[in-house]
């Protein structure tokens, strides 16, 4: 947000509320240049994939405003042009009101009716007008919150869940690789039975994939749009058949599955879907802390830790201790889920905020969501490219643990008894002795409670990775 | 949490650490006592729901281990019908401890082994042994999340969609019923054009619809189990084909939609079925915040506020001011909804704590969302009859207010512009008289800009709450 | 909250809205029964504290009522022995109304006065009123808030600080003890130069101290309480003097240091000092989570885990895995930290929803902050008794693991340089050599850069965990 | 964050694990180019108050080391002049790296070392070195924390006490300015017994106090810095004496009131201080909140609501309805509120995620800690400045809500009683007459339970919000 009314290059532009002074050279006008000056609060705008949305709102607005008769077919073209331009992200510079704004919006849609008048107004060579023209049949309380959906749509679809499918990829792979590599299961930190590398990246493969599932479960949700209710649901100041025709032309301008709110009050005054799909990346945040950490841990060493995974060496770990290697990009993509665990938190708290006809913190619910989908599509792509990709098992290491493990004496509960069992994984710990030593030492071969060939079949700890077979 | 152990009322009992003194006429053994003694921390239990859904579980276990030869059959029938007592809640005094113990639920677990074994014991007259037996093919670690999963799919289904529902029903009558009470919109608390009481009442009802939604889509992903993992996932000590028949008896004991996990790894390693559902809750608060305060605001009053509906008296509302009645049950249910948004961080909070194997905060996770749905199906039932059902409109206040805002001007934008208009309602409310007069007192009849019978249909402001008709 | 009106079993009190069937045994009456049969929402009660707390603000202000010519002195006599009854906790079942009632506590207000004016005029012989007697000078609004003020104040006090110090001590005991046991310092989760295990516990006995400072300052603004503002803050309806006298009264009865408001409207309105203190909580909560966790690392194994420190074995660990000891306390401890979290969200959400003269979500506030305190008071001593206490430290293996630690190479940074150091660090780790041997393998002891005397200095790892000494 | 490897454009640069490419003008080296690298995640860089903090350690750390004969004095003078430079921002272009990177901060501090060291090698015409030199006695996990706090130390001092002080100071003199305008009460939103504008913004204001006193409560932990513990807190690479020089330099440079941490394993482990600081800005946003909406429902309006506020018109409010003008500042200080209360998530998660001797969120929760000083300062500062100075009451508006509010029937409490008085409020909601004619219509005086003469005096409204008087 750069103050750009330097001394003397400066137009005067006016509105409804009288006179502004306007940088010369800004394509926007009164309006925008009102809410600069009122807001100079974070130095943050709006993210740029919510000012595309908006000009192809405002596009789609103008052709159905012209095939409904309401406004002249050249300027709905000048308009619709203007528009395009916009949404390439070429004149994102004229777009400069902070996020911390009037809640509505009504700020950035001026701001965009303003610019898009300016463009059209040029092209045509004859006055377009922000209200009566540009924002036609429109309300920011329909069009803005249209926007932040309409964006958010996109970048489900486009970004998050391509990228959460490429990790699952990633993922998928070490499992499969990994599918024989056995290593000690750990609960409650401490040692359990076996399991394998690949079970475990499985798991962590399905989590991804249910968050996908969790996103698609929300978009339907997130994509019906209160465009058509423009000033509290009625539809008050459009033609009949508005909004049925502008979602038709947005979708075919946007190619995404949005449709017209079954509810237009429902709609407009609540943000209740954004909260919705925040949840859903919430729970994203939650599975990708549990991997990242299992990997850290895995990866942990190389001496005094785990040592079971390398993760790739990308840059020098420590400015003071010299050939130090640290798991940086889990440790990138765990403040990832904690920035959105934390703008969840925000979004919840701004959806609960709205009274009767409109919630007015739908800018910083916006910005928090699209902040948190494109952190979230960057952060897996990184994890996935420059971690999982690159990981190796120190398989030896893995399998000698696993053998270590007092627990590897539960497949004898079916021989000898929960209890004898637990004095036989005592004792080994105790003094130090493998379990098939214990059980040895304890007797139950001489007692002939157990013959060495069952024991040896016992505590195979590849075998007791495996479902059971029938017999 | 009752310390049971008075001097000389106990009896000894022994488990794989040694001795311990229990309650004399306890039905459960040394391992619930040790964990008794070892959580004295909230003297909070575990909710009933789950103590009844880890007692079905144990009896399709019983019965599944039976069929498949790894249970003496008459042990299973004596496990399963000790299971059905305790089931129906009759013995939730024999669970004694507290919800923050062990993060495995293993102490609770082991409380019904212990149970069942003593009640399958006496009904048989040989002893049924608590973890040989009763335990046969689990793990607390499969079992007791799947206890959690079983409860909250049972309280989601059997308690809030139906409240809910309950709900919507409620406040559609009364959208019906006032589909033609006008009254004041209101964006950014400040006059806006008319909606009907009916299109306010119809959004609200609207929200607790798609709350319903958001429920049924996460119910797949929270009925999703991961019985017959045991302790890793692997299934360890399970006979083939264990999982398979324990849910599917499951199934047919519960009448729920209970499915096996697709990877028992992720299943049991995580809990972000249980972190998704509470996202849902999580929403329908943020809806119930909405709608509870829209109807606070509108019964505020009787004289200095909006005064456009009367909430049921159900008590008086003060010990100081006499006669005052307040909106006791919406501020009941505001609470449960700031509850219900602390659970969901505890949630969330306890989801990502999880490593490698094992999510160790499976009891306070369990608690805590079945509180949230406890209190939310409650609540809305409440809301819906002691409120929702009860509410009376001041209508003609309603109207009168609604013709008193000066943004009824707005049809007349497709007229005279946006920018004449808002002069027009500059000087209606500067000098306090109506919007008509103002129109005419700024001359735009004289000047043939508008006629009066237009000015009078554009004004009428039932008819601006109507969707835009055909022309 | 059980709902005592059995058949037949009721009599027929009145309030201002008319008759109501209260219990035939009960000493509460209309209000309360109506409260109880408007809010059957969560089946939770006020904390026991804070009806304890609400006798005292009773007592006091009886009596100074009675100072200044309010109530006839015999009349306040009896209320301040009925409200020291009351506060024993013996009458703690005559409370049985819902957390989720009217925000501002109205109705455990009405409660405590009906109990207390039953109480009175029994013990008198004629009419004590609720209103006019028992509630004389106060509101709701004002005697509520307090009563939340005064037991958080209390249990901060009385229970917390003790509780923290309790741990502290614990922890500075074995910071002593391990002054000398070296270990690997663990930084990104990967070997870093040593620390010593006493250290790491003064660390966190530090994070406990800090803790107890943390409560300490935000206890003067906790201990503010509205007690004299009456219905909105002004004090309509006390006589002269009232709030000073009956805060010096409260004082005196309770031996804590509370104070009159400095602004009225501020303390009635807002419950901020709440949040404050909910949020000092929330700090301790997560350094206990830090503390927690890293006692659960380094107690991991026995063999497959760091294995550096024991933790005590409390009861068996697994139902399925025989032998396996978990560390089931600090498990305890992370569920409660995740659950004060929680509350302290609530207490937030809560905190921001107040209207012009009061904030109506007073109950569930004072509940959640309340049970917060207990958690912690009780989860702190726990473990501090079960766990820190009874820890021991494998000190050669802890030692064996820092001198296996590449980053011991560290210290030959001035002596070789970074970039040197890091080759030794690297050919170390490659080649399973130690530091060393790598410097000598090197050749940098052959080349004269170090010599064998000066490497042995500087590779002495307990001396590394020593603060540098005057040369 | 821009990539300026453009094709050819670039230069060889070299650190412990081999050559990069980095930008042919770059200050910055081979660590800070792998760096922008490895994190392309959100495009957004630290705060510049964290870059000018670390520039003022460098510099005091080099001269420190000058001090004690660790590094040559014209070096570490080129380092000093460096920094000097760094410090005024003119460099912040040189430090491109991604917030979300390693989370300790290793990479922005080697950014650090390798700018200034290219500065202090240019102008003195020999090599200083990045790590041996620029960072000597240093390491990024005793540094890098230490310019988050100090940072945030210096923007609470600097920024955020001026700025509530100054919001503080606007409250106080609406305060004193209506100290006599009497307006409604409202408790439950519904009609109370009257207060004056003034009692309610000193209350406002009172609550921005309390917001500077737990800011200034929460200092002394948070200006406590780890400085001088180098890789893990025991100063491992530090010349005696280091850490009080070094911190004595700082507070000389930056005359903040930083401490050395009393336990340099507290404070290099753990950033409870930040989680505390967080929670007093947490407190702020929560008291803002209910500022701001108070303030808008006394807007609300101008005809449909209450309308006791004249919220200063900055723009147009609806790009739809013409002339209406809407509460935008007090709408974006809601926002930051919502912001500041999200970072506080992020920061408290954050901060329970470490281990051992570091905590690896370090960047996200320095990062969101500054933003919300920042946003916090900025909004409070537009709040007073465009909303509060503004304001203008509508006072005979509020005056005549007062009087009609049934509510001052209250100080006939103690002329008729409680419940009396409860019947005139009905009597005189019911019939729609004013309390006094309630009271005569009842009979009260016919029968002489009042004189006319009491009962004027009774419901005088202002003096209902004056203190009580000395009889």
């Amino acid at each position: 947000m750069v103050d750009k009314t330097a001394e003397a290059e400066y137009r005067i532009e006016h509105d409804t509320m009288g006179e502004v002074r306007v940088p010369i050279a800004a394509l926007y006008g009164a309006q925008t240049q009102r809410a600069v000056e009122n807001f100079p609060i974070s130095g943050s705008v709006l993210e740029p994939a919510q000012i595309a949305a908006l000009a192809r709102i405002k596009k789609s607005a103008a052709i159905a405003n012209a095939k409904l008769g309401v406004l002249d077919a050249e300027i709905a073209q000048a308009i619709a042009e203007a528009a395009d331009l916009v949404a390439t992200g070429r004149y994102d510079s004229e777009f400069p009101i902070d996020v911390y704004q009037t809640g509505s919006g009504t700020s950035s849609n001026m701001n965009m009716n303003e610019v898009l008048a300016t463009l059209a107004t040029r092209s045509l060579g004859r006055t377009v007008h922000p209200n009566d023209h540009v924002n036609a049949s429109q309300s920011s309380n329909d069009v803005f919150p249209t926007s932040v959906h309409l964006a958010v749509t996109s970048a489900l679809i486009d970004d998050l869940i391509p990228a959460l499918d490429h990790l699952a990829f990633a993922l998928e792979a070490k499992a499969e690789l990994w599918a024989g590599a056995v290593k000690a299961g750990r609960t409650h930190l401490m040692d359990a039975t076996p399991v394998t590398l690949g079970q475990e990246f499985g798991g962590y493969a399905r989590q991804m994939r249910l968050g996908i599932e969790r996103v698609r479960t929300a978009l339907p949700r997130v994509a019906e749009v209160p465009l058509g209710g423009t000033a509290v649901g009625t539809g008050i100041n459009t033609p009949f058949g508005f909004p049925q025709l502008v979602i038709e032309l947005l979708v075919e301008e946007t190619e995404l599955p949005v449709t017209e709110a079954r509810d237009h009050f429902e709609a407009q005054a609540n943000r209740d879907g954004l909260v919705d799909a925040s949840g859903a990346l919430r729970t994203i945040a939650v599975s990708l802390t549990k991997i990242c950490n299992d990997l850290r841990w895995m990866g942990s060493g190389p001496n005094t830790g785990f040592g079971e995974l390398n993760i790739p060496d990308l840059q020098p770990g420590s400015s003071i201790m010299p050939g130090k290697v640290n798991p940086v990009i889990p440790e990138a993509v765990l403040m990832v889920c904690s920035r959105v665990i934390g703008n969840d938190a925000t979004i919840a708290w701004s959806g609960a905020s709205g009274s009767f006809e409109l919630n007015v913190a739908i800018p910083v619910m916006g910005t928090a969501l699209l902040e948190s989908i494109r952190l979230l599509s960057n952060a897996t792509r990184v994890l996935a490219d420059k971690t999982v990709d690159g990981l190796t098992a120190n398989v030896e290491r893995a399998r000698a643990l696993a053998e270590s493990s007092p627990a590897i004496v539960t497949p004898l509960n079916r021989v000898i008894g929960y209890e004898a069992a637990a004095k036989v994984a005592k004792h080994s710990v105790a003094e130090g002795v493998t379990v098939r030593e214990s059980v040895i030492a304890l007797g139950f071969v001489e007692r002939g409670e157990v013959t060495l060939e069952l024991l040896d079949t016992a505590l195979d700890v590849l075998s007791m990775t495996r479902p059971p077979q029938p017999r």
